[in-house]
C-alpha cells in the first residue's frame, strides 16, 4: 500500500458551502443547532468536529463529583443534538488557513483525515494549565472533563477508604482533609459538593470520626464569588461554614505535593486532595494558529465575532476575547454567553453565505447562579438576588431547562429526587483498566507500523519476528532490518514527532508490548541511561534510515 | 521510622471470636448478611475483606455493556449492605494458616495490614486467563468487572466513531464486525446486549449503513445454552438470528490479531472487536494456599463446606469444589447457588461458634433464565419452560427482587423504563484519565520510598536530588548514595518482589516520574537492551545495597 493512502482527504461539499465547526461545548454545539434551524439542507454542509462524541454539561460537573448525579446524565450525544449536522470525532491538530483545510487525527490508530473547508468556526474552548505552581501539576485534581469528576468522586472515596483502616494519626489527617483552590463560582459549588458528599459517605465509615473531617476552600482574593455583589458572596460565605467549610481568604497556594497543601505565611495543610479549579489556559490549536491574540492568548475578534483579517472565519466562547457592547467590555467565559454568541455566529455565518448584514455581540446577561450543595445556593437574576431554598429551586429549574434533549431532563430530574429519597451511593466506580502498558498480537504478514502514519506507539519485541521494509514511490518493497525478541522498533518517529518512514512486518507469529506517545516520550526525555541508550543504538547503524520511527 | 512500622498488625477482636470473609461476591456477602442476622453484636466480629468497596450484580453486566442500566446502579457498597459487617478494601494477598492472620495491601503506597482471625471463610471466586489462545490475551475483551463492561460499551462507540469517517471498505468490515465467543448463558446474553445497542446506536451515524454491521456468536459445541434443554436452546438460537445475530456453532477459535479472528478450517474474520466469555482460572490466592484442590484448581471441601483438614476453614462460590448432595454432582457456578451455599456456611461457622451440629450442602436449584434482550427471555424454572415477552418479565421481577437495597430496586427499574422511553445512549464515558505514567513532587526532606514498605513504583528524577539512606535495627541512618536529575531508583524491589531495603528522602525539591509496578517489570523483563542496562548499572556498584529497591 502505497504511502498516500494514509492520511484521507476528505471531498469538498458538492454544490454547497461547507461551515465547520470546531469545538463541541457550548459554543460550538449552539452554532450547529442554529444552522440546523436557520439553513435548509440544500443551503449548506454542517460539519462539527469534537475530541469527544458528547457534549458536556459543564456547570453541572460538580454534581456528578459530589455523587449526585450520574455522569452519563449530564453527557449529551452530539449526533443526537445535532442530527443534521456531520460529526466527526478526533483530534483536531492543525489549520491551514490559507488552503482553508483543517487536521484531524482520529481512532486508536490515529488515522488522518483533511477536512477542507468553506468558512470555519472556532469553539475550542479554553485548557487547564497547572504548571505555574510547584507541585500544581503533579498532584492537584482538576474539575474540566467528567473523567475529572468521576476521577475526583472515586479518590474522595479511596481517602476515606484508607483512613478507615489507617492508625497512625497524622497519616489520618493527610486522608481526611479535603482542599478546593480559587473561590469562583466553580469552587465554591466544587468545595459544597465534595463536603456534602465526604460527610454524608464518611457516616457509614465504622473507623471514621465525624470531627476528623476537613473541608477547605482556597482563596487568594478578599472575597469570594467576585463575580457576585458583596452581600450575597457574604451569605454564601457563612452558608459554607455553617456547613463545615473552612473558608480561608487571602491566603495563596505555594505548592503541592503528594501529602501537604504549602501556603504562604510559612504555613502548610496535610493533605492527600487538592482540587484546582483555576489555571485556564490557551488551546494549542490556537496557540498554533497564525491570528492575532490578546495577552491571555485569546483570538482578537470584530464585534460581529469574525477573526480580524480573516474573511469567512468566526471565533467564539472560551477560546476567543469577545467585545460585549452591551457592557462596553469583553464577555466572561461562562455557558450563558457562549450559547448567546453561538446564536448570533450563526446568524452571521448566514448572512455571509447569503450575503445579508452581520451583526454585532450585544448581551446584557441575565444573571448567576451559585449551587451551595443540597437545597440551598445564592442567585442574581437581573438586579434580583435571592439565597437559601428559593435560589436553589430557581437554579435546578433553569439547569433543568437548559439540559438538552428530554431524556436527559428527566434522567436528572430523577436522579436529584433519588438522591433525596436515598442519599448518596458510596461505591467507586472502576475507571480505568489495569493495564497501562498495551499489549498486541501479529500473524505473519500482518502489519505492524505503516510508513507514512502519524506515529503513536512504541513496540518492543516479545516474541517472533519483524521485518523493517522500506516503500519506494512506486511501490517497490526494500527489507532493511529484521528485529527479534527483546528488540524495539517504532522510537524515532516519537521522539522526533516525524512520520513513520518505514514499515514494519510480522514475519512470524509476533506479540509485542506497546507504550502509547506521551508515556515514552516523557520516561525517553527524563532518564537520562535510556536516552543514552536510545541514541548509541540509533548511532551504531548508519543505513539511512533516519527519522524512519524504527531503529537505526 | 523503623521499619516494623510499615506492616500493622490488626489487634485481635476482643472477649468475641473474629469471622473473617474474603471477597465480596454473592458468596461473601452472603455469609456476612446472614451472620449479621443469626449473631448478636457480641457474639462474634465480622470482618470482610475485598478489592472493591462495592458488591457487584454480575448476572446484569452484559446489560450494562449494552447501555441500558448504569453501571452504578448494580453496585452495592459493601459497607450499606452489611451494616455491621467491618469492611477492609484491599488485595488479600497470603493467608498464613498456621498463625491464623490474612495479609492484605491497600491503599495508593500498598501499605499491608496483617489481619489475624479464628475462623476464615473463602469466597475469591475466580479469575479470567486469557493466554491459552494465541493473541486472546492481548485482543480479547472480557466482560468480568464493572471496568470490562463500561470498556466493551466505549469501545463499541469507539468502532462507529471510526467507521464513520473510515473510507476503506477493508477497514470497515474490521471496524463493523463484532464478535461474542462463547455460547453459555453469559455470552448470549452478551451477544444480545451488544447487538441491540449496535444497531440502535448505528442509525445516528450518518455514513454506516446498517447493512455493513455484522454481530456474531461463536460456540465451539454443536448447540448454544448447554445448560438448558435442547427445545429451549433452540428457541433461544432463533431468536438471536431473527435479530441478526449470526450464531457459529462448532467452530473453534484458534488466535485473535488487532483486526482478526482466526477460527478452524482457515478461515478468518476480520474484526476489531472479540468479546471472550470463557476462560475462568483459580484465584492467586486460591492456587498459592497449601490445601487439596480438584484438578480445576477448585478448593476440596466436605459437604458442609469446611476446607478438608482445616478446622474453621470454609470455602464456597467458584473458589470451591461444592459437593451438592441434591444432585450428586458439583454446585454450579452461579449467583443462585452462592447465595445458598453462603447461608449454609453462615449457619455451620455459627454451629462451630456455639457448639451445634453442621448441616450438609443441598439444594435443587431453581430455575435459569437467559435474557436475549429487549423484552425477550427464555427461562426453565422447576420444570416448567418460558419464552418472549413472558420469560422476559419474570427475568426483569426475579432480578429486581435480588438486586441489594430499595435504592438499587428503584434504580434499576427506572433504567428499564427511560431505556424504553428514550431509546439508548451513545455517548463514550471517559474511563481514564490521559497519562499512564505517574508524576510526583516533593519537597525538601519528604520521604519517597521508604525502608521495608512493598515497593509498587519506579521513579526517573526530573528536577532536583535525593539521598538513599539505610535504617539500622536502632534507628540509626546513613546516607548510602545521593541521585540527581536523570537518575532512577526503585527498580530492585520491583524486579525481586522485595521489599524496600532503604529509604530515599528528598535533598531538595524534587519532581519524579513514576512508572507503576506491573508497567515497569513487563517492560524491564521484555525489552532486552533495557534489562542489559538496568544490570549492567547494578553490577558498577556493589557497596552491599543490594536487593535494596534502590540503584546498587
Amino acid at each position: 500500500m502505497a504511502v498516500e493512502t494514509i492520511s484521507r482527504v476528505l471531498p469538498a461539499a458538492v454544490g454547497r458551502p461547507r461551515v465547520l465547526i470546531v469545538g463541541g461545548g457550548f459554543a460550538g454545539v449552539t452554532v450547529a443547532q442554529q444552522l440546523e434551524r436557520l439553513l435548509s439542507r440544500g443551503a449548506a454542509e454542517i460539519h462539527l468536529v469534537s475530541q469527544e462524541n458528547y457534549f458536556l454539561f459543564q456547570p453541572m460537573l460538580p454534581e456528578v463529583a459530589g455523587g449526585s448525579i450520574e455522569a452519563h446524565h449530564i453527557l449529551g450525544p452530539l449526533r443526537q443534538l445535532c442530527p443534521r449536522t456531520t460529526v466527526t470525532v478526533g483530534q483536531a491538530r492543525s489549520i491551514d488557513l490559507e488552503r482553508k483545510t483543517l487536521s484531524v487525527s482520529h481512532g486508536p490508530r490515529e488515522a488522518e483525515t483533511i477536512i477542507p473547508y468553506d468558512m470555519l468556526v472556532l469553539a475550542v474552548g479554553s485548557v487547564t494549565n497547572f504548571s505555574e505552581l510547584t507541585g500544581m501539576a503533579q498532584h492537584a485534581l482538576g474539575l474540566k472533563t467528567v473523567g475529572d469528576a468521576l476521577y475526583l468522586r472515586n479518590h474522595v472515596i479511596a481517602m476515606l477508604e484508607e483512613a478507615d483502616v489507617e492508625t497512625d494519626p497524622t497519616r489520618r489527617h493527610e486522608l481526611l482533609t479535603f482542599i478546593v483552590v480559587g473561590g469562583g463560582f466553580s469552587g465554591v459549588e466544587t468545595v459544597a459538593q465534595v463536603n456534602d458528599f465526604v460527610r454524608e459517605a464518611a457516616r457509614h465509615y465504622h473507623r471514621i470520626n465525624p470531627a476528623e473531617i476537613r473541608v477547605m476552600l482556597l482563596h487568594a482574593l478578599d472575597r469570594i464569588l467576585p463575580e457576585l455583589t458583596e452581600g450575597l458572596a457574604r451569605v454564601a460565605h457563612r452558608h459554607l461554614e455553617r456547613r463545615g467549610v473552612e473558608v480561608w481568604v487571602n491566603r495563596a497556594l505555594q505548592a503541592v505535593t503528594e501529602r501537604e497543601a504549602i501556603l504562604d505565611k510559612n504555613e502548610s495543610v496535610p493533605t492527600c486532595t487538592l482540587v484546582a479549579t483555576i489555571g485556564a489556559a490557551t488551546n494549542p490549536l490556537v496557540a498554533s494558529l497564525g491570528v492575532e491574540k490578546d495577552q491571555r492568548g485569546r483570538v482578537v475578534v470584530t464585534p460581529e465575532l469574525e477573526v480580524l483579517g480573516q474573511n469567512g472565519v468566526w471565533a467564539l466562547g472560551d477560546c476567543a476575547a469577545v467585545p460585549n457592547k452591551a457592557s462596553g467590555a469583553l464577555a466572561p467565559p461562562t455557558a450563558q454567553f457562549a450559547q448567546r454568541e453561538g446564536k448570533l455566529v450563526a446568524k452571521n455565518v448566514v448572512a455571509a453565505i447569503r450575503g445579508g448584514r452581520k451583526a454585532a455581540f450585544s448581551y446584557p446577561g441575565l444573571g448567576q447562579f451559585v449551587s451551595l450543595g443540597r437545597r440551598s445556593a445564592v442567585a442574581e437574576i437581573v438586579r434580583f438576588k435571592f439565597s437559601g431554598f428559593l435560589a436553589w429551586f430557581l437554579w435546578r429549574t433553569v439547569y433543568l431547562s437548559k439540559l438538552p434533549t428530554a431524556a436527559r431532563k428527566t434522567r436528572v430530574a430523577l436522579d436529584w429526587t433519588l438522591d433525596l429519597l436515598f442519599g448518596r451511593d458510596i461505591t467507586q466506580l472502576p475507571l480505568a483498566r489495569g493495564e497501562r502498558i498495551g499489549r498486541a498480537h501479529f500473524e505473519p504478514g500482518d502489519t505492524i507500523v505503516r510508513q507514512g502514519e502519524i506515529g503513536n506507539q512504541f513496540y518492543v519485541i516479545t516474541e517472533g519476528e519483524v521485518e523493517v521494509i522500506r516503500l519506494g514511490e512506486d511501490g517497490t518493497e526494500v527489507v532493511i532490518n529484521q528485529l527479534g525478541v527483546g528488540e524495539y522498533f517504532g522510537e524515532v518517529a516519537l521522539l522526533r514527532a516525524a512520520r513513520r518512514n518505514a514499515t514494519v512486518r510480522a514475519k512470524t507469529d509476533v506479540n509485542v508490548l506497546t507504550l502509547g506517545r506521551d508515556d515514552f516520550s516523557l520516561l525517553a526525555r527524563s532518564w537520562s541511561s535510556l536516552r543514552e541508550q536510545l541514541q548509541a543504538a540509533a548511532e551504531a547503524r548508519s543505513d539511512g534510515s533516519d527519522a524512519t520511527g524504527v531503529p537505526r
